[in-house]
């Protein structure tokens, strides 16, 4: 009964105090790697990392030894010793093993682990992670890295859902991440993350697209200019806002534009596969035959639109 | 001989004064009513309307009539007594019939007449009706509007090129158009209005398809928000130059992000057109097989990046 007393009374210390005790990271890539050698620099004493990727894993090169050891963390040899090990694991591996890797988790765990998943996987996957984890009587943060490791070092922004949330950020705000808090929700913040790529790296492939096409038509630098030129402009809140509004009305007849657009990208001898999207998104917002509505409608708000498009959506399947 | 005197003088007359003298337009709609109303009221005191719309078609419907003659135009019965009659012609009617207007202008056409093409045709038909106008005797300006007449009114900026825009600027700057000369090749600047439309009708077209996605997730003021936050404080020609400079590099590793984000689009209920073709468009960059001689590389510009795209593409084709 006393060392009973005595382990509750040191599990709530553990549990309450700011500093995690051992932490553990699974895949030692750019962002794990970045944020070992930040939390020991920040006098996290025992970080213990276990590697199964392509290149290293057990039994580790010596080289890959040394570069672990110099960041500050000590090598495993499975991921279950690490996961029996561990307080607060983080799970960074590649994205086409996220699941597998946190179910494994899910398997070793001690109770009151603090699952940390920053891979870049779907909101299914971290919910499936999270249930799991859970159920094993851990707690989960579906972790989402908003910038470039390669920029921002260990402060990425990390935007965060999941019950594990608020413990994540009282134990390493302290120790300089940048955490934000989006709720209880695993996935929710992945599913943010993913929509916010679609516009992202859908705009780079707009302007891969049409800055190639301009290109070949020898019209590269007026191109870029009148691209740039009023988005410079403009900010983009109030540009997405307009497209938001203006979509309902006027889709159909910038499908057509696109069409044209379609036809001399083709010409210039490269396949036009944005515009070819773009056509038909604007043609899937014409179909939804809202325009009337709209028009007649005078002043109304992006959400409006919104809410009109998903019960379209949402009555027709 | 003194009659033929007297009109070449005349003619030298006409031609280096700044006011035109009948100025013409084929098509009533958005664009040409406006135009014709803000010409009308900088003194242009002739100035002649075609029609031949869905709607607007001779014979004339009395009110359409008494509109056209409200904004300061007569309404002719023909295109070839419009075009005979004219010393400048504005072919302003819809895409579709952009060219056919073109060369119908060309047949009737008076040497030295002035042809501005507002159309939203493609580069490969404004060289075309280019080509029949100067064929005639006539001198052409491909000119493409920048923004919306609703919007900017008849200072709508006009982006031109073409053997007739020296022409077209000095008559028509000094009566309030906003006239941007891009050269003399008929077509050059359709293709930039095009490929710029390409990266704005494509943004509209992420927008609309993440902030659905959004709304069906139950997300939309939150991926919003982290969709604009970043953009807002970024300048839009620094994020294309870094888009095409890291395209070369990571478009691999982005275009399988792209699949998690179409697997998870898809299951909220719509079809992520725009995330397909980005995955395909990042997959398309890869393909080219340029991302070692970059990274190797260390410093270099975008121009560099679109260089060795094209002449990847053009040495494949």
């Amino acid at each position: 009964m006393v060392i009973d007393f005595q382990s509750a009374f040191l599990f709530v210390i553990k549990r309450s105090s700011m500093s995690p005790s051992i932490v553990g990271f699974i895949g030692f890539g750019e962002a794990a790697s970045c944020l070992v050698q930040h939390l020991s620099s920040q006098g996290v004493k025992e970080i213990l990392v276990y590697c199964s990727g392509k290149t290293n894993r057990p039994p580790y090169a010596p080289k890959f030894r040394s570069a672990v050891e110099a960041s500050g963390a000590v090598l495993v040899e499975s991921i279950e010793d690490l996961t029996k090990k561990s307080d607060v694991i983080f799970s960074a591996v590649v994205v086409s093993s996220a699941v597998e890797t946190g179910l494994l988790i899910a398997s070793h765990l001690k109770r009151g682990t603090l699952v940390i998943d920053i891979n870049a996987s779907t909101p299914k996957a971290k919910k499936q992670v999270s249930l799991a984890i859970e159920n094993s009587g851990g707690s989960f943060v579906d972790a989402n890295l908003m910038g470039a490791v390669s920029i921002y070092g260990a402060k990425v922004p990390l935007y965060c859902s999941g019950g594990g949330v608020s413990r994540f950020e009282k134990a390493f705000s302290p120790l300089g991440l940048s955490i934000e808090d989006a709720g209880i929700i695993a996935g929710a913040s992945a599913a943010v993350k993913m929509l916010r790529s679609v516009v992202t790296k859908g705009m780079e492939a707009l302007i891969v697209e049409a800055m190639t096409a301009a290109s070949l038509a020898g019209v590269r630098k007026e191109a870029l200019r009148n691209i740039c030129d009023p988005m410079d402009a403009t900010k983009f809140s109030n540009f997405a806002d307009m497209c938001l509004r203006t979509d309902v009305l006027h889709a159909e007849r910038r499908a057509i534009e696109m069409d044209g657009a379609v036809e001399t990208i083709s010409d210039l001898g490269i396949t036009p596969l944005m515009a070819i999207a773009t056509a038909a998104r604007l043609r899937a917002s014409a179909a939804l035959g809202l325009r009337d509505k709209f028009s007649l409608m005078g002043k109304y708000q992006a959400d409006q639109v919104l809410d009109a498009y998903v019960q379209k959506i949402e009555s027709s399947s």
